[in-house]
């Protein structure tokens, strides 16, 4: 697979490993156009697949007994790092099973199975402990948590995702991860469960006053706001015409975003506009087809031309 | 009043007239948190206010027996040329009563008292029949046609906007005047309801091929597209913390554009987009009070610093 190309003066001398805990499962899933059963999914792979178009990528997570070798060579074909991927034969993996309503503003879960996730406790191998990207996918904030127990790096830029469920049932563990994060991307209504607050500005401010110095808020095919010290980025959406399946679209991005940065060894606010661009552009990849078919495929041309699609559409 | 300052090399070494017809009333306006009646409203009202902070205004309207000396002196002291204001003393002036439910999200109409504006046929002073840029506000398509049929500039650049009511009972008329106008300014329910595409990208397309060479799509607190060949700007809204009466929005972003491109006296691409911040800056204004209050007091130095802002929140 090839790497997307970065400006000379952004790439890093030497690209820096990312790694990613959160889930792997199976997926069955329903939009107004289309049904398919269990496809590859969860946070975990969406957000690896979409790192390794930048960085090396390491994936931690667990699947069970049914886990289909193909699969398992999806992911080596994207050379990610499959150490710290445990796999149960106590039972199977674990599925999700949904369905998009019109215009896919609104998604009702039909089932889950947790299945071998129901007892999974991410382990760091001893070789990984040393990562400096940190993505903690969405899973249960208690595992996150638990995730940056295990790190030993001391300046490691930790990105943390969620959904509404973890704030329902598990706020007072995510407030406290939330102290010992670098960057929170979450979208709108998640926010506003989180903070109260419908305004997006203010719940921008209320969410950096949680503890993660950035934030980033997603609005869907509105595009995102990115808080940070001072500062306000409005990023637009990528102008998708063929929504397919927005399965992952969030996982994605931020799996990209965190490759992106990986790859410049840099977490200063101009480096993370561009990371969001990138994001941007590979997100719009995964929503274009079920399952991560076409993240596989899209390759690092698409990605590029689309980030370039991107800059054009905030140039003055 | 004083001018918003422009960049000495966009500004035009005369500003250029901005010719704008459209809606003058009285509004009695309910919001979640205030309510206020008999306030100064209509689409020329916000829509000249808002040009005259950047070009010489002129105002083509219709007011009853009924307007008050006060909300003149409001049009005189900003420097507004109300020659094509008619004073019809045969009933009282346009009302409009309007309700607005939780978050803004919806707007129920009250009530509508036509009055004088029933029998309004807009008519152009002679001096102003060369007006090189001109905004149809919100009126019926057929009235707004009217205007252009008055035109004898050769190369007028005519913006025009529009509501839902016109699109389901004036279609035909509108889609004539679609034909002959340069820039198309519109909400995305009011782009759905024109077209039939829910898909936005797809939708600014769409009105393109319908005649207008340039179309911004607005989406509200969302921010808005501009479309124009062969590209797409993505435009954000300005962060507002304080939403009070979203009344007139649409009306002072077009009246501002207008005003900017008017005293630039110039219609390309890159200006148009200095146009469209300049537009959102002004209207961010008009949504911080009920009636026009806030936009007419908000002065030149704010806009000037809400524009500088909108920059930041676009700059890489």
């Amino acid at each position: 697979m090839q790497r997307v190309k970065l400006n000379e003066s952004a790439a890093a001398a030497e690209p820096q490993p990312v790694l990613i805990v959160g889930s792997v499962g199976y997926d069955d899933i329903e939009t107004p156009f289309n049904k398919d059963t269990r496809i590859l999914g969860g946070s975990a792979s969406y957000a690896c697949l979409a790192s390794s178009y930048f960085a090396p990528t390491r994936m931690v997570a667990v699947v069970g007994n049914d886990f289909e070798p193909s699969d398992r060579a999806r992911l080596d074909d994207h050379g990610i790092d499959t150490a710290g991927l445990q796999v149960d034969e106590s039972g199977p993996t674990f599925t999700w099973s949904g369905k998009y309503l019109e215009n896919f503003n609104e998604r009702e879960t039909l089932d889950i199975q947790l299945n071998v996730f129901e007892k999974f406790e991410p382990v760091l191998p001893a070789s990984q402990k040393d990562s400096r990207y940190v993505l903690l996918g969405n899973i249960h904030p208690g595992l996150q948590s638990h995730v940056l127990d295990q790190l030993d790096s001391d300046d490691a830029f930790v990105a943390v995702d969620t959904i509404d469920l973890w704030i329902t049932i598990a706020k007072p563990e995510f407030l406290d991860l939330l102290k010992r994060v670098d960057f929170l991307v979450i979208n709108d209504s998640e926010s506003e469960l989180l903070t109260g607050e419908s305004n997006i500005i203010k719940a921008g401010a209320a969410l950096r006053a949680l503890g993660p110095d950035k934030v980033v808020i997603k609005k869907g095919a509105h595009g995102a706001y990115f808080f940070y010290e001072g500062g306000l980025f409005a990023l637009p959406a990528y102008p998708v015409t063929e929504l397919r399946d927005p399965t992952g679209a969030g996982d994605t991005f931020l799996g990209a975003v965190m490759g992106y940065l990986a790859a410049c060894d840099k977490r200063d606010i101009p480096t993370i506009k561009q990371a969001l661009l990138y994001g941007t552009a590979v997100a719009s990849l995964t929503v274009e087809a079920f399952s991560c078919n076409r993240l596989e495929s899209g390759g690092a041309e698409t990605i590029e031309k689309r980030v370039e699609e991107l800059r054009a559409m905030i140039s003055l």
